[in-house]
């Protein structure tokens, strides 16, 4: 059984507050009754410091991050960050994983019941047509990395992203712009209707407006059953890719990860990049920085997201009122993989890497 | 507020174990009050699955898992794993993560005083001269890829680790059967007596054992102010011995993200990997099996630590009994990276990679 701070304060005849003073290491109490405290609470293996105050539960100071793919290198550092942005809140927080066959709103709602949150981040998810069931979440919530439906019984909500149909736009404008007419795209399965499909988007209006045609053979799904944005899938699309024996000058897959598995399918095909072919990709994961070729990729503003998302979660909790979702604006990173490719080409390919070297 | 079952009950004008047969889909009971309760249920939002048993917070089924560095992707794989298994056992599971200036037993105290769990598992961490403390957890827990010092007070705590110094031996004696006698380390903070030390002990018995002579220039340990196992540090560690000009044929990291650091160090340096130098990790990213040239590691059994941590912790949960600690095997990983090397290398270098072709 937990002590509370009841009980502390009954074992050393004293207040409440008398106990919560001690505990807080606040100056305004007699020395010998903080010791007496201080060693009642020893004894008893309780912990004193700033997740004190949880024990009197209804004033527990905690929030949520519900995570919908632990395995993604690129929310592991979106985590890392918000909770050093929520330790300085002095608010504790815990990670709820929500696995693939889990709805993530579901899990907030027990989440909600069961741990006396204060509020809760998502960090990505899929929020479509969950509309009602989102305006039962009792308390504040940010959606990170994803848009946000609007809610109508619900004022203290939001959302951090970026918008993912123009990154996409400026990524496939890079390569138009060096000439490339045959670029194919490592898109996300058919029935996607979130960022995967956002990406494809941006893909289309860039072709459009460089008034390449759009070649179906170019346009690579991923299997709906292995929806994931994985090296894996990346190497075996590639592979596939490969095999058609289709032509293509360059490729755009929709994630880094992808990115990196077709750079391997290409390898070992004995396709050289950037020299014969031209690879681009997407989040901007420090990997790619470091893989060879170096990889061109969209840098999403990781540590900015984490630190909105907080911000806008903390000015929720205090005000009790909405705050308008914010769209951030990422970059380009131009390296190795897409340098000096294309027909309007000049130069060779250098083999520094000025992002690597921070 | 949340509901309790007595809530449910008292509305329903039914004993609590009734309410309790409709949560669970008991059989057991008439259609009609079965019913009305779901709707009582309903009306307040409750949501009736598995965790409705949580509500009775004594008889909460809730685990955790206590991360050290959420970065790292040796540790996502291992959550993902853990949670499928945690699942299975029809418990809840959240995950902990602690911050570089946390220690990580003082927030287990904390957790298991707040959170009323039925028990632990750390991943990571470090657990010498904290076996006090450890004794005051009062729920059975598992150290997951570190071993655990004796903890006289306490029975009901596990271990699942690998044999680091025994491991890496393998990997420096893989290197000097091609021929390489001198093998830099890219080896942990000076000052490390973890896994870091037990990699940089199976080195120096390898070179011992081979009577290859040990060159301190070649031992390069991490900063102690920054000493993550990251791509940053190990990319820093082999720009600072290629300036210093000291000759090298090969080049061990104790960790695969600073082995890929190293690799692209090598190839902004001019020096081809693996034809003038060869690179060995450890740990098994699946990043390896990817990058160009794919890379030689230590392949720790993620999913099988995962599975036994999960296996060993419910053992204990319910027997209430001890569990030993189990050491178990890696896999050394011949990849490109070290292919060919060395004085007693035959024949040229595959371009191909039976790693990734799963």
């Amino acid at each position: 059984m937990a002590l509370t701070i009841k009980d502390i304060a009954k074992k050393c005849g004293v207040g409440v507050s008398t106990v919560s003073r001690a505990l807080n290491n606040h100056p305004d109490i007699n020395k010998e009754t903080r010791e007496k405290i201080l060693k009642a609470v020893e004894e008893d293996g309780f912990i004193p410091n700033n997740s004190a105050r949880n024990l009197k539960r209804t004033d527990s100071k905690t929030v949520a991050i519900i995570v919908k793919d632990i395995d993604n290198p690129f929310f592991a550092t979106m985590m890392r960050v918000m909770e050093e942005e929520i330790h300085q809140e002095h608010y504790t927080f815990f990670i709820q994983h929500v696995g693939d066959k889990q709805n993530e709103v579901d899990a907030a709602l027990e989440l909600v019941k069961e741990k006396r949150l204060r509020g809760l981040i998502f960090l990505g998810g899929y929020f479509q047509g969950q509309e009602e069931r989102l305006g039962r979440i009792k308390v504040p919530f940010v959606v990170s990395t994803a848009e946000l439906p609007d809610i109508p019984d619900k004022e203290t909500c939001s959302f951090i992203t970026i918008d993912n149909e123009q990154e996409s736009f400026y990524m496939v404008e890079h390569l138009c712009k060096k000439g490339h007419k045959k670029i194919a795209i490592l898109a996300a399965a058919k029935d996607d209707c979130n960022i995967g499909r956002m990406r494809l988007e941006g893909y289309k209006r860039a072709l459009a407006e460089y008034k390449i045609p759009l070649h179906k053979t170019l346009i690579r799904h991923l299997d709906k059953n292995h929806a994931e944005y994985s090296m894996e899938n990346g190497y075996q699309l590639m592979k596939e890719l490969l095999k058609e024996g289709t032509t293509f000058t360059a490729v755009y897959a929709i994630s880094d990860l992808m990115a990196i598995g077709a750079l391997r399918a290409l390898h070992e095909a004995g396709r050289k990049v950037p020299e014969e072919c031209a690879v681009a990709g997407f989040d901007g994961l420090s990997y790619t920085a470091y893989y060879i070729p170096s990889v061109t990729t969209v840098v999403q503003p990781v540590e900015e997201m984490a630190k909105e998302s907080v911000k806008s979660l903390f000015q929720m909790i205090e005000s009790k009122k909405g705050v308008p979702g914010k769209i951030l604006p990422a970059r380009l990173a131009e390296r190795q993989s897409t340098l000096g490719t294309g027909p309007n080409a000049s130069g060779p390919v250098p083999v520094y890497n000025s992002e690597v070297k921070r």
